[in-house]
This record gives structure tokens, C-alpha cells and sequence, in this order.
């Protein structure tokens, strides 16, 4: 019998909803679909109440960095984001970027960031010479602030390595499906986006698309 | 100044990640664009802690039915399913059902029901007479208990006067935005969705389409 694949989401005040609920959807999804493989988890740095995008919903995590099971792959969502780069992101606090290193230093974990969750990933140092996206309206603005990433513009997912960055919002279940398709193949990865009526296929909206030589 | 407009979102044990936080997040959305128009809030039979579907993060909604403030707009998210029609729908209870009721004899609410959300809304009886979507691997199911809704297969929602029923899972996102579209106007519900990178131009998924002739 094989162990579970531990998945950690990371959740903290202000997480953005589908950032955070679009990869544990697909990956909830999954699981019904090859016997449970994945342990996914919510996760903060500290256990208690964590006020979602607008104080919507309170949310309590599953574990705190202090006891959870050590993940295979970390999920990192954005936060609110109305429009341009946004002036703080998440809590980012010095822990949350510590224990993140220290996750990122094992070879075999995966960490995936959802839109703006980019700039949490980048404040590790993790992106430095890689190939990395975020959401459009913060392509600028991250490429600026951390020239030695190469910032890719106009698609919805990126993997360098075991860094997977996605674009904005919907694009963390574009993310989301090709760790499946990787870990589970292409089949349960298409079964899974049907059953969330999820087209994969489909292209970005028009006026998503950046220039091709804005930069 | 215009009164804010109230958007219940009910949640209950079970409930599906995306069924609640798709239409949650093209009204948050939407509020950047709108000044804030609306006033969005979950809501619970009582208030108290609601796991969501695998438990995965722990809930506390805004209110409960004894203290919610009157809503214009009640979005109906769905439960876990895998595949096929599920043997029991949401919490489901009497007193939630009620409360619907109602809620529906207003003539001024609009009701929105996502993916099996659609069952819950049923069992209030203001489906019958009218024609209603659900997610596509529970149609058959559906049709069958609801022999007095009209059951509309490959659409990604149904508008029927002041209900809107919507099929699987992210089709709650086209739902929400057809509602913004109705409220706000298109191009405002074109920024959401482009925000969002969502594509509601895209067609559905090849394997949720159901023969044209198979019931």
C-alpha cells in the first residue's frame, strides 16, 4: 500500500476564495477517482479563525506549522486583488516565508503558487532564475521587483522544476490539473475537469493578453 | 445612495468548495467595480462551526436564518458528489426548506441554485412549472423526481423569471456573472470574469454533453 501524498493549502486572512478552493476542488476531485490518494490539508501558521476575502467566511484551518504531517506539495493562493499590483501581499510574515524555505530546500516536494501567491514564493527566493507567472494585471510590477525571475505573460500555468506558478484566479485549476495529470495521468486529469465543467481547452480571455512586446 | 443589495450564501455540512465560492467571488468582484453594491454574506441554519466537503477547512458563516438580514439575491451551492445522482442532497433540513419557502413567496428575490444546489430548491416546489439545469451526471436523476420541471441538459445555467439553476460546479460562476450582467451591465461582468481569467465564452466540456435524444 502506498502512502498518501501529503497536499498543504495554505490559507491566511484575506485568501482569495477560488485561489485557494480551485486546486483543493480538483484535487478532492481526484481522490474520489484513485482510491484517496491524496491527505489534503488546510494549513496556517497559526490554528484559530482566519477571516477569508471580505470577512465572508471565517476559516479554520486543518493544522498549524507546528503539527502538521510534512507535505509533498504546498499550494500557495493569493489574496484579494482588485486591479494593478497590490500593495501588500498576504500575511507573508517572516515565519510563513521561513517555514516555506525550509520546505523548499527537500528535493521531493512540489509548491505551487495560485495568481499573487507568486510574490509569496518570491520572497523565499525560490523564483530567482526561474521561469515563473502571476496574474496579468501584476506582470509588470513582479517582473520589476524581481528581475531575476523570468516572468512569463499570457498563459495560465507555468512548471520550471518543481515550482508550478499559475496565472490569475481560475488558472489555480489549470495548475491544479496538471499536477494530476503528472502524478495521475491525463485521463483522471480530463475526468476531473469534466466533472467540474472545467474546460481546460479553453483560451484566455482577450482582455487578459498582454502585448508581446510591451516589455 | 442606494440601498446595498443583500446575497445570502447558504452553507451547510458538505458543501462544495467552487459551488460556494465561484458565485462568493464574482459578487466580491463585482463590488470593486460597482461601489460596492452589494453586501454579501454567508449564511446557516445556526451559527457554529460547518466543516466543508472533506472537512477540508472549517466554516463559520455570517449569520444564521434567526438574525440574517433579508436577502435579495440566495445562492444555493451543492454538496460533495462524485458521480451520478447523490443519495442524499445538502443538509436538506425542514427548517432550511422552509426558511426557502419563505424566502420565495417575495416576489422581489432572485433565487440561484448551483450544480445539485438544484435538488435543495426542488424540494421547496418552485421548480415545478419551470425549466431548471443541474450538473449533468444527475439530469436523468433529476428529471425523474422532478417530473414537473422541464429539465434543461448542456447549458451552463437556466434563467427562469427569478430563478437561475446552473450545471456543475464552475457554472456557478457563469450563473454569478449572468446575474452582474443582469444588475450591472455586460461590460462590468466582462471585467469580473476577465479578472477572474475566466472564460464564459467557452463551450462545455465534450464528455458532460448529453446525446440530444437520449431521454
Amino acid at each position: 500500500m502506498c502512502a498518501k501524498l501529503n497536499v498543504a493549502v495554505l490559507i491566511y486572512p484575506g485568501v482569495e476564495m477560488i485561489d485557494m478552493n480551485g486546486p483543493i476542488d480538483v484535487f478532492i476531485k481526484a481522490n474520489g477517482l484513485n482510491n484517496g490518494k491524496y491527505n489534503i490539508y488546510s494549513l496556517a501558521e497559526t490554528l484559530g479563525s482566519i477571516p477569508s476575502e471580505n470577512s465572508l467566511v471565517t476559516l479554520t484551518p486543518t493544522y498549524s506549522f507546528a503539527n502538521c504531517p510534512e507535505p509533498s506539495i504546498i499550494i500557495i493562493p493569493g489574496q484579494i486583488i482588485s486591479e494593478g499590483p497590490p500593495p501588500e501581499i498576504g500575511n507573508g510574515s517572516e515565519k510563513l516565508i521561513a517555514w516555506l524555505k525550509e520546505m523548499g530546500d527537500k528535493s521531493s516536494i512540489t509548491i505551487m503558487s495560485v495568481c499573487i501567491g507568486a510574490y509569496i514564493l518570491a520572497r523565499t527566493g525560490m523564483l530567482a532564475g526561474k521561469k515563473a507567472t502571476t496574474h496579468y494585471s501584476s506582470i509588470k510590477d513582479f517582473q520589476s521587483k524581481y528581475p531575476n525571475t523570468h516572468v512569463i505573460k499570457n498563459v495560465r500555468y507555468f512548471k520550471d522544476g518543481n515550482i508550478v506558478t499559475t496565472g490569475g484566479i481560475t488558472s489555480g485549476i489549470d495548475g491544479a490539473l496538471s499536477l494530476i495529470e503528472q502524478l495521475d495521468g491525463v485521463d483522471i486529469a480530463q475526468h476531473v475537469s469534466d466533472i467540474m465543467v472545467y474546460n481546460r481547452g479553453a483560451p484566455l480571455p482577450p482582455y487578459t493578453l498582454l502585448p508581446p512586446y510591451d516589455d
